[in-house]
């Protein structure tokens, strides 16, 4: 059953804990085996991954069916269904769309005094995909992470998901991965997987920033590996929070408390209202809609530990708590979204509206699915095409911008008691001879 | 004396073993002391820093005296000659003009088919930069973090840099800071402080993002605390890289290079050119300028370990090197440095032609001191205001857009397994009633 609860100080200790659920020793206790496989990995490349498979997974890699051939990849556009196909092209076309929009653009302003300035703006050359496994296939996490990648022309976009006991990866995943840009497929998971992408092996390329999601290993090695690798963020469980008021439609609100908790035993689901009757249906439209649930229990988990309604006194404490929290998805369900919209400080990423729901953007939407979770939309940004760029500065100044500004150089350079700094500025201004 | 080497190969090897000089396994050592100074800052606040300074540090502190009080702080100005208030005031307003070039704005797009969609970007709340200490102050590395927070009103800018014997700060560094636009500054250096700014103290606010450079217990505590709080990156050890043609004057170029190497015995300068008589000269003009350096022995062991010329072909061996090696600072000494920079792929920050030194940038020249260190400008930028932004994605879809996209979404969530995902959306087509 989904609580409700009154008064912000309980939904403040409700929310906190929340955040705070992924804060787990257990984290520590693996570090030892990630820095391992790490290690390994760097020094005995290909052969540290077929051990580790073995070793670790039970499951034997064959070295040359690590790398998925040409013709593996056209025969999975035979095993899916025409639906499913059509279905993976419009969230392709909608989503390169969405992120080819304000691609951050290099300049340069030649301006009158003599000075050039700029920014030069390149994507990273190579890009490493984590895809977790799975009984389903995670079609969204290939798309959403592949898709920014291919909009900015990244050169090389590799994917690493591992596969099932027969060596094999979800045709879905394949065709997925293809229609998005995926260039290329190695069937292989865990830290194993995020260590081959950060150093390279010898089938296995290097690359430059590593995203997206996957267990505790994965999520620690991306962070172990952050600095010799970019890395998304790191990653952590997920949660939605909707605000609603007497506009929304509690079946609808429901269900889409519902479609965030079915997804991971740890998934928070948590509505703030200032309508108590749309509170009360809420609750028992969930508790109904979870009777034919085919994983019940599994939902129910999620519901029970993370979920819970608060009754706020009005709209602007709901938008103090969602702002307090920072959270992963943001539903405002409320009659004027573009407005309250305005107070949002810190979400992963804003769904305007009743017909808006998250779904819509975990496929199609544009919103991504790969978002900051745990209170970290405070500091951090969805998966996009930023990810996949850097920027570089660039300045000329001519002698006489130069000399106008060569004093206060000179007193700044020898206040910091760099006298050849000072010097590359005076040994200038006496050759410019005015 | 700087070496002089020929040949692609060899050049290649010297910039493999400059690049993997950070990769050092002293650092792991290092490791069980930092965890065990956040935790315990993490747990005890306040009590655990004064208790560090005093252990580690060996220099006490006092509580009452950790944020410096507004008369000190009003007291600094009259420490400092007027001159260099001149340069830093100069300093601030020419950076600030430079970080309010096109910085990244909200968007929001009303499409024809009833689907908006768009981008919101926000300031953090609060950065906490950290500022080294050392014999001299580090005027840039305030100004460089400070300015692109202020320019896009981050509300609250937290310092913290470790004070000298008597619990002082450098009145320079004191200035600066409020130059730039820093809120409110605390005498407190090493993980201690890093921990301080990740989980906040009885004294010292959380922030959200912490940059800065710092010695090897800096970098690890904000690698370490990477994912409570943003960072900017690891920061490495410096390294510069001027590609010059028979337009450089060899003078300069020696200059240039002794400013990089006066820096830090581990500081990389490096000149890649095609004219081997400047080559010559350089050498020679380096050992001559080096005679005279107050810190010749210092700078001279940069020079012998991280220091070379190669004799290139071509500029265009030149640029492949560069793109191989990312350097931080990369310096374009040739007679169309504009054209040269078309082809660089990876670099902190271009210079552009025989007038813009280094050095320019480390203090006015907008292109920041604060750069992606040891290859990391393959996947990294430079500190900038991008550094204390975040994003988040907005979408609302009409119930007819969404309508017309319901069936693939349907199709791709119970592809997933999520049948509540697809219920989400079904609900609502049954309501919409069309």
């Amino acid at each position: 059953m989904l609580r409700i609860i009154t008064g912000q100080a309980e939904a403040r200790t409700e929310l906190r804990r929340i955040s705070d659920r992924a804060r787990d020793d257990e984290i520590r206790s693996k570090e030892a085996l990630v820095r391992e496989i790490l290690e390994t990995v760097r020094l005995q490349g290909d052969r540290a991954i077929l051990d580790y498979a073995d070793k670790l997974e039970q499951r034997p890699l064959e070295l040359q069916r690590l790398r998925l051939s040409g013709s593996v990849l056209d025969a999975a556009y035979q095993q899916i269904p025409k639906e499913l196909l059509d279905a993976i092209k419009l969230a392709c076309r909608q989503l390169e769309e969405f992120y080819r929009q304000r691609v951050p653009k290099s300049w340069v302003q030649f301006r009158e005094d003599d000075v050039a300035w700029g920014k030069r703006y390149l994507p990273v050359q190579r890009a490493g995909l984590y895809v977790p496994g799975g009984t389903t296939p995670s079609l969204s996490t290939v798309l959403m992470q592949a898709i920014p990648a291919k909009a900015i022309n990244v050169e090389q976009i590799v994917m690493v998901t591992p596969p099932d006991a027969q060596q094999r990866i979800d045709p879905r995943i394949l065709v997925a991965a293809q229609e998005a840009g995926v260039t290329e497929i190695y069937c292989l998971g865990g830290a194993a997987a995020i260590a081959a992408l950060a150093f390279g092996t010898e089938t296995i390329p290097k690359v430059e920033v590593i995203t997206g999601p996957g267990d505790i290993y994965v999520t620690l090695a991306k962070k172990m590996v952050y600095g010799t690798v970019g890395i998304d963020f790191p990653a952590g469980v997920s949660d939605l929070m909707i605000i609603a008021d007497s506009e929304a439609n509690p079946i609808q609100v429901a269900a889409d408390l519902l479609a965030q908790a079915e997804q991971d035993t740890s998934a928070a689901a948590i509505l703030l209202t200032p309508d108590a009757q749309l509170a009360e249906i809420v609750q028992e439209q969930v508790s109904q809609q979870l009777q034919h649930h085919p994983q019940r229990i599994f939902a129910e988990k999620a519901i029970a530990h993370y979920g819970f309604i608060a009754i706020v006194d009005n709209l602007e404490e709901a938008v103090e708590l969602a702002n307090h929290f920072a959270p992963q998805y943001l539903a405002l369900q409320v009659s004027d979204p573009w407005e309250l919209s305005k107070q949002i400080r810190h979400a992963g990423a804003i769904f305007l509206g009743n017909s808006t729901p998250k779904v819509v953007g975990d496929y199609l939407g544009g919103s991504s699915a790969i978002l900051p979770t745990s209170g970290t939309a405070r500091y951090a940004s969805t998966v996009g095409v930023e990810t996949f760029m850097k920027q570089a500065n660039m300045i000329e100044y001519s002698p006489a911008a130069l000399k106008k500004i060569s004093s206060a150089l000179q007193i700044l350079a020898q206040t910091e008691g760099l006298p050849a700094a000072a010097d590359s500025i005076r040994l200038r201004i006496l050759d410019f001879g005015f």
